[in-house]
């Protein structure tokens, strides 16, 4: 095992190359400017072995998804990754090939995402792995994206397909769902390795009136956007997005509906607009080769989130599914 | 047991209150905006339970001691503190009391520091509390002290006591150390709950050429200076303050020189500066009401802290003690 010293010096050090501000780990802190027009985004999130990840989770893939839910907290609030700080606390039993798999994960999505590490601290605990990343980006002072700004009358739009993470944890949990070794592969794999939306998310300053990434569920993470606005939303079942994974697994069995619209770690944007901006999300579509697909309405009243079907009647949650009221 | 949004809303929600940018906390992220000619500054500590503090120390005095070590980071920096993100990672078995506990020691020093929380994440564990907080202040842009700029002929300070933290152990550990009862508190206070230096810190700026805060014991330290700086540094012994408490425990078994200088956790600040700055570290003392005490030089050569005794000679550590080389 190396001492906290070499292991920071070692490892850790190579992530905050190109950020002077991090004083490469020597320092009690880091620095971070902003260009005037700007301020800083930030957040944090926590992961506990047992918890949030399995004990035998590869090392890279639980660095990944840990950097990668906050960049999506970020991508809500239409702000550009700058960097992170990290917190690990590791019980003595992880030896350093697992801080080796962790940093290389670290370093392949820091390149990806062009962000930097800033600082953070490693140290022991007497338990389980237990992480945690807070991210800073940066938007246009008092532009960010936020969950109140919702209006009556606005349509209300989600990224990329919706369902495939909470199918993706049924099939790691051995149901086949009826599907092929690919679509149960595609799943699997949206469950396991969120795909922020980092690129897209700035470029809905302006446009939309609210936001926020899909890690509750579709409905739950809607009924935020209600309550912080104030507002209604009606949700057409039919048109949420679905891939064709998730399409065939619904044709086999209509009961995962209640999977698909209340199930987690999609990390989609699911954000309301004015009608004026519908033309643009085409553009955007294209330009980032990302569905974005209208799914419902924003109404007066008391905030709830309503779901309907293809006539326009509400569904309800029941044991095992979804019903007409 | 409160639900993960009621907690949120009912304990920590107050907490963020007067810092517009945290929305809340109903928001994905908190943003913080800079005036022209400033720089955020971040640091990160994290602290679990066995390691860092004990299974039933008082939750009031676990947060504030979570929040002002980071405190004393920027303090050493020389940046203002802001406010903060809270990861919090917490057993089942730990109820809504040990959380309200928690949250009111946070209250307190956020009125005390004057920050705001702006955001984090609250979630389980299946082990002990695992805590971790990121700090953010500010500081003039490019201004913040560092570690790396101490130069030859520079005076080496010191603020408050030193030694002070870690004969407070020992006397949580049960020893006396022939004091009687109101030195003995004074100790082990030192050792629970840190005076982080915030409001000296940022007058160091322009005057310091490094700084951090002594939070590995004063020779340890001073070797992170000697070694990002590129010099040597010597100390003398006798010139190191003492509180009345240490000087008497001293006086009574003088091996504790090794702990003193050695200990940890005084979080005092331990910079450099040229001797054209002397004089203004006494004004600063006096309005601070600390003090502020020359202990030794910085000198050319390969990165070293050496201690010396009164006649100059060196004195290096042994199994038991320091004796003369």
């Amino acid at each position: 095992m190396l001492g906290e010293f070499e292991t920071i010096a070692r490892l850790f050090a190579p992530l905050a190359k190109g950020w002077p501000g991090a004083f490469q780990l020597q320092n009690d802190a880091a620095t971070l400017g902003l260009e005037p027009g700007e301020e800083a985004v930030l957040t944090l999130d926590t992961m506990t072995e047992g918890v949030h990840f399995l004990p035998d989770d590869p090392a890279e893939l639980v660095a990944k998804k840990l950097l990668r839910v906050n960049l999506s907290d970020l991508a809500a609030m239409g702000a550009r990754p700058l960097g992170y700080l990290l917190s690990l606390a590791k019980p003595k039993e992880r030896g350093e090939d697992w801080i080796e798999g962790f940093v290389s994960g670290l370093r392949e999505d820091q390149a990806l995402y062009g962000l930097h590490l800033l600082g953070g601290d490693s140290t022991s605990i007497k338990g389980p792995l237990s992480l945690s990343l807070t991210a800073i980006g940066k938007a246009p002072a008092g532009k960010a994206l936020t969950r109140g700004g919702a209006r009556p009358g606005e349509r209300l739009y989600v990224t990329g397909t919706v369902g495939d993470a909470a199918l993706g944890l049924k099939i790691l949990s051995g149901e086949a769902l009826g599907l092929g070794g690919e679509d149960r592969d595609h799943l699997a794999g949206r469950y396991r390795l969120p795909q922020p939306r980092t690129a897209l998310g700035p470029n809905l300053i302006g446009l939309a009136s609210a936001c926020l990434d899909v890690s509750d569920g579709l409905v739950g993470d809607a009924a935020h956007i209600a309550e912080v606005s104030g507002v209604g939303l009606e949700i057409a079942a039919e048109a949420v997005p679905l891939s064709s994974a998730a399409r065939q697994a619904l044709a086999a069995d209509r009961s995962l509906l209640e999977t698909i619209v209340t199930g987690g770690d999609d990390y989609e944007l699911l954000f309301t607009a004015p009608d004026s901006a519908a033309g643009r999300f085409d553009a955007l579509s294209r330009e980032h080769d990302l569905p974005i697909t209208p799914i419902g309405r924003v109404t007066e009243g008391a905030p709830k989130v309503t779901l309907l079907d293809e006539s326009g009647r509400e569904l309800a949650i029941t044991k095992g599914g979804w019903t007409h009221f």
